[in-house]
């Protein structure tokens, strides 16, 4: 089993010791990214993986391929060129203070500057069983639209089951117009087997009406031929934090239960969620035990530190067993 | 709108991962102080602000020096002189287990050796709308003593408004007399537009009978033409802690809602609201929403670490318009 | 009052700011063991320790025994060997994420290569009021066993107390049978006042019926003679943890309240219990004091990072004071 | 005396303890700036300093500027904007091994993307005496080359002594022709009275032909009616490291003798000799005092971590008084 | 081109900041050993490499082996099974205050416990070019010893090229006579193409007269059929320290120049001269070249921190083009 | 054999990664002091030893004494009392850059606010063999002069040997006059049977002429009737440093070569050498052998992080055995 993913490496900086960045002049390097937690992740669950895509030939882009390698990512289809690494800042939160994020600039990082014309996705996609394109390639660059639709369109050709997390991120769309990124949603998802998403992706970028969920998803798959659309929401009262998912297939909505989690740190909650999905999908869990098993994986994620889940089938199976209750490993 | 402060400005030193003292030989610095804090917080809520103190002429003093600029708060007014800083060690507190406070010396600091001559209150004094005393002056030496009282009253004399916080402490009065502390506390009253406290401060300092807070505030403000009256209280049950605060103007009591408060450390929770409560006042805004920013400003400090609040008015706006239950901004 | 103990000290290493080993290339190191925590408990306590054990001859070594005099654990009974120390990795848990805890050789160590001979146990136990002995002595080495037996009964002969932790342990007894390991503990539980332990460990090492279990402890008590047996329990729901103590003594069983605990690093949480009885028992308490102070010592352990309590009496009673409602002491 | 500068606010990452970036995750993080190193320094050195630059609106940008003011350095003409903070990391090195630099993109930073029309030149420079220029403007981009020279324009024309840096760097003009860069260097030079650069920017940018060092200097002076010509020059032989410095003045060339550098991060270096030279300027000392000041000035630096000079007067008499060998001041 | 390593993975504890173990409870962990040096160097200077070993299957093994990977070492022929990790902690010197090491148990470890038969040696070579193999195996264990030499066959067999590196350390070898020891040496050679180690190795294990250097190294060399033999050594005075290294080939002795090293950390010094050295053979370069270039990697490494060398061909050329006077590249 | 030490236990802090104190934010912390060094030392060297001393009975004054604990030193004669700890700031030098010390008020620490009353230096002296006494008590308070006269008359008049370290600082003593000075370490002297010292102060406190250094060193141990006199002296030339010691007994002046250093702290060098000679004067070596073993306890401490020598007898013969020029100990 061989999964590849398609989108960009950045650098995450921590704050320590839940501080704010004006508060410490040390911080934590990671090397993060929907698609390396999701491979991250995967490799951890005992699959095969590997990342295509581009980082700067230089000590700093080394440095984040070791990375991609010390996660189990395969990094042969790593291309070294110019412009540099996409990076944000983490402040983490603490009670009802919220965690903070700041983004340094990606637009001139060597992923986003590179066009398909610099991949060989035929041949990447020998042999692998699934693909998975991030949707913020659609919102960055001509280079990673047509990179990534691209890419979606070789792997439908070739049988190869391609995952598309929507990802749809106003902050990142100021420039853009709805009418243009809902286009480009529309021509992806032309290709996509497995999507990952909420409602408000539906209602807000692809302009459903706001119909009950369980027939708003069926519609959804049904227009777009999509096999199994998945996701996961988060609910809060006062210093409570709650994580819900769902599968949708075959016009059937499975909801998991709603799970308290105490947030050490949310990002990459989603992206846990996710491969815990495929993971599910690939061994054909029941859809039951697919949910339970992918939000352990976010749950656990949410109260680790970092993005990306490191967590392997056996953790989660004891997480499971003893309903995240013991406290103790030893 | 410009605003000083007078007190002193100490070192802190906190033993990190939630450590005990005798756990670590690590710590982490950082420059604090009621006055330090308060003028911290008005400077990223927007107002100029600069601090009246005095400091060592030494590499030490010089790096508090920086901190303070740092925060944002003008060092023209602080004088190099003899003598040291003062400092204390936090240990942070955890569940149950209570945060700890170690003071070392402060009876040497340059603070506590200076007195009024040394100080020029009245040019400092131009173009400034607010001063701040901190009433711990009041305890420490024959110097500070003197130099708070006598800016006190050229404040006064100049329309300047007189903030002041009671601000009282056992630990620093042992060899006071009870008598002579409400004296100066009394002679101090004299001179203040702004006092913050706490009803043990007028009944067990200056002798007011246990009457109805709502009375006892109104009569205090009356016999010392106080124009505001404002605190905060802290209470506590099993594993969980609240916060709420108060304004007293005009003989009408003005109270928040118990807020729980996920504390990581609680130092700096009076100066906070204090900042908070002059900003609602130099803005006009209507108690109830002074009291609301007030409170949501000493939360999200005592769930960030250190003494020094550092959010401007987005930050708090943000968070009281989610009412504190986003977890991320990104 | 002096106590001392026998057994091994070992290196613990801890992932720092909560993360997972895989995420950290930094470690906090700190010197623990069951025997060192209970006599650096004790030694905060008030009282004479010391430690009776080996280590190796080499700057890991030393390093280890300037820890132990550090906690305040006389160093003149230690010998200086061959062999190693043993060690373990706590990556410390968040939320419903468990701590985890991996062990490194143990049985290479300078402690379990070492019998009887080695040691002078008749003066070492010279003016001693009570011993410990780590029941995972009788599971490490054929030495070891030697050893824990022949200082018990020496002990025994002269009048010491003999406390002894059953600290019985599936995971270091894979090649050691039941039976065996059965006669080892009823040989050793002949020299033994104060027994610390579980129902499960009379039920499971010992094959005692599953009766009341106060009964239960009665028959125990009697049948080898036992002063006092005592231990404690952990219990969790969702995001909860409780802890609570007993004491069974002539007949009669003491319970403590379930206490819920914060836990930050729950190792040691028994060690601390046993160190409260003990002290409870030298100073003659109440049981039901006893069992409080016992509760309060491991709650704050458990809320503190690493296994050895550092509270003294007066740090517990101002717990017990305000019913752990304090949150700062300064 | 007020001094401004104009230049790019960066944000420096070191890689502690002289590790490679592949071999740490932790980072310290820091401000620079050939602008903010300049006036670092002056501002230790004793006079007012304000930055004149642009940086992002979030809270990066406010951390950076928070620095500005820990460094003395005035901020009200720091503009909050679109864009990003220039970044880069350092590898220090050891022995032979060399010291290495990886910069992140820079030309979508705040500053970089910001024209003349967003500052108001004119009334920044009211009451200024030297205004500082870092010649990486010319090679940056359209806005920072026309912000340059236009500021350059207006202080020239206000009477402000303009001081230039040539700072000419490969690495940023691949992109940019020869001739290009060299008449942006001509017109800026029309405006300076005070340049700082070396043999080879004079040769190599300016083409000039390759004649005695004191003529050439005094040609160029001449050519462009420089004032001062000043600049520094490093040495290598195996394992040593040399510092020299020269300033060139009507027509005469000084030398100061070489200096042993045991270098720890030779970055900043040329700034630090470069804000030595400005000071003594401004206190009207030889041109022999003055090397040896700055020449002090810059090896302090280098012998310490991170770019900005953080030594004053007393710190840099005192280090010629013993002409470097007293090791401890207590 | 593809290389294969077969020895023991090590974790290395770093004390910090120069400090003695005694002084500091922070230390930091690298996966090392000298297969781990030779083959990250080896991918570094862009060669496909591959670990045939064992660690322990839990959280600290995997760890190692994600640490392999980020080295670029293939980690498919690493086993999971029980036994533990070798480990030793390093403090660093200072001027002529030595650097020290401490070990740990390691003849517990996975790679201690496992013997051939649970290696698939025969597959483990299928299309490589070479394999490394670490003297020290035959001083371990009587399982590490056949499985060196089962595969030091099976690769003689099948035409892999066989690296030797003789390692011998007294320390090891307490309880081994030196008659074994001689035939175990003896027996492996009769497998080997090339040789590390040193005229003592010739001298003291195998019991070769104190002959004229170049001649004792023919003699060897055609006594095992041996193609090359390689090594390096040290020289000292007062505060410095020198590296030189040799290969003998064909009756030829050929000698780098002696080269002054700032040592940071010796450790790994001959690894990366052997890892250069097989460069060198690899692509056929001149031995003064190769000599060159492998001693550059040798001085490189020892002036970085940790064992593993981490340069790249482009790194090592730079060095030598400006003779490693150089102190920064940016 | 046991040597106590009287003198002030004081709180050192390091700024890291050699920095400035105002660019860290962070500490190391170590527990320090003439005497703590001193004993520190002779405890690593064999010999038992015990502080007599006063410190805050907080959690601070805790963490002090389980430091002295760590060190070896037995703390049964510290005393809990009011009052602070001495504390100072260390910036660590690199190259011709100086180390920087800064001090914080030690006036009112606990040993400079207690008096003779509050020892039994009668009984504390009982079967000790050697008493230390730091000159600085002389300097710092009335009591601090008082106690330390009175423990030197005690132990004179029980025949424990005397040991004086002149440490006169003229930082200290800028409220003291000259006479007073004098006359106090006059009265001292009286008691002294070995003191530590330099030329100049002989010449500059004493008034002794300056004349032959052997001669003077033979006339003032006559005058005072001192059985040794010792000292060390330091020499600098352009980055490099020189140690040197001498003894003079007898009339006779033994002096050590002079030896280069590669200071990386060398605060403590004076103790390390004292203990040194202390060691030789037990030992009964030769005095050009105690002259060597002290110079190489010195180097090494000047070479380590930190004011304690931590070296045992077998890591200094060690050294000596290979001249300091063994880079690495496995």
């Amino acid at each position: 089993m061989k999964i590849l993913a398609f989108g960009e490496v950045m650098l995450r900086y921590t704050v320590p010791e839940h501080m704010l960045l004006e508060q410490s002049d040390t911080v934590l390097m990671s090397t993060v990214g929907t698609g390396v937690n999701l491979l991250g992740s995967l490799s951890h669950l005992g699959y095969e993986t590997g990342m295509i895509t581009q980082v700067p030939d230089n000590s700093l882009g080394k440095k984040a391929v070791a990375d991609l390698r010390k996660l189990g990512i395969d990094d042969s289809l790593v291309g070294y060129t110019n412009g540099y690494l996409g990076s944000f800042f983490v402040e983490l939160g603490h009670g009802s203070r919220p965690q903070r994020v700041t983004y340094q600039d990606r637009l001139s990082s060597s992923f986003c500057i590179t066009g398909p014309d610099e991949y060989d996705f035929n041949s990447a996609l020998e042999g692998v069983d699934y693909v998975h394109i991030c949707g913020i390639a659609l919102s960055l660059t001509k280079e990673t639209r047509s990179a990534a639709l691209e890419l979606a369109k070789v792997a439908h050709k070739k049988g190869v089951k391609v995952c598309f997390d929507f990802n749809y991120r106003m902050g990142l769309n100021e420039n853009n117009s709805h009418q243009m990124m809902k286009e480009l949603y529309q021509e992806m998802l032309e290709y996509v087997d497995i999507a990952f998403g909420s409602k408000r992706d539906l209602t807000d970028l692809l302009d459903y009406a706001e119909i009950k969920e369980s027939d708003l998803y069926a519609k959804f798959s049904a227009d777009y031929d999509i096999e199994y659309f998945a996701g996961s929401n988060r609910k809060s009262d006062e210093h409570k934090r709650y994580f819900q998912g769902f599968i949708a297939h075959n016009g059937q909505l499975y909801k998991s239960k709603l799970r308290e989690v105490k947030v050490l740190d949310r990002i990459g909650s989603g992206d846990a969620f996710a491969s815990g999905v495929i993971t599910g999908l690939i061994e054909n869990w029941k859809y039951e035990d697919t949910l339970r098993f992918a939000v352990a994986n976010s749950v656990l994620t949410q109260e680790s530190l970092n993005d990306t889940p490191l967590f392997d089938k056996e953790d989660i199976f004891d997480y499971l067993a003893c309903d995240g209750k013991n406290e103790l490993i030893r």
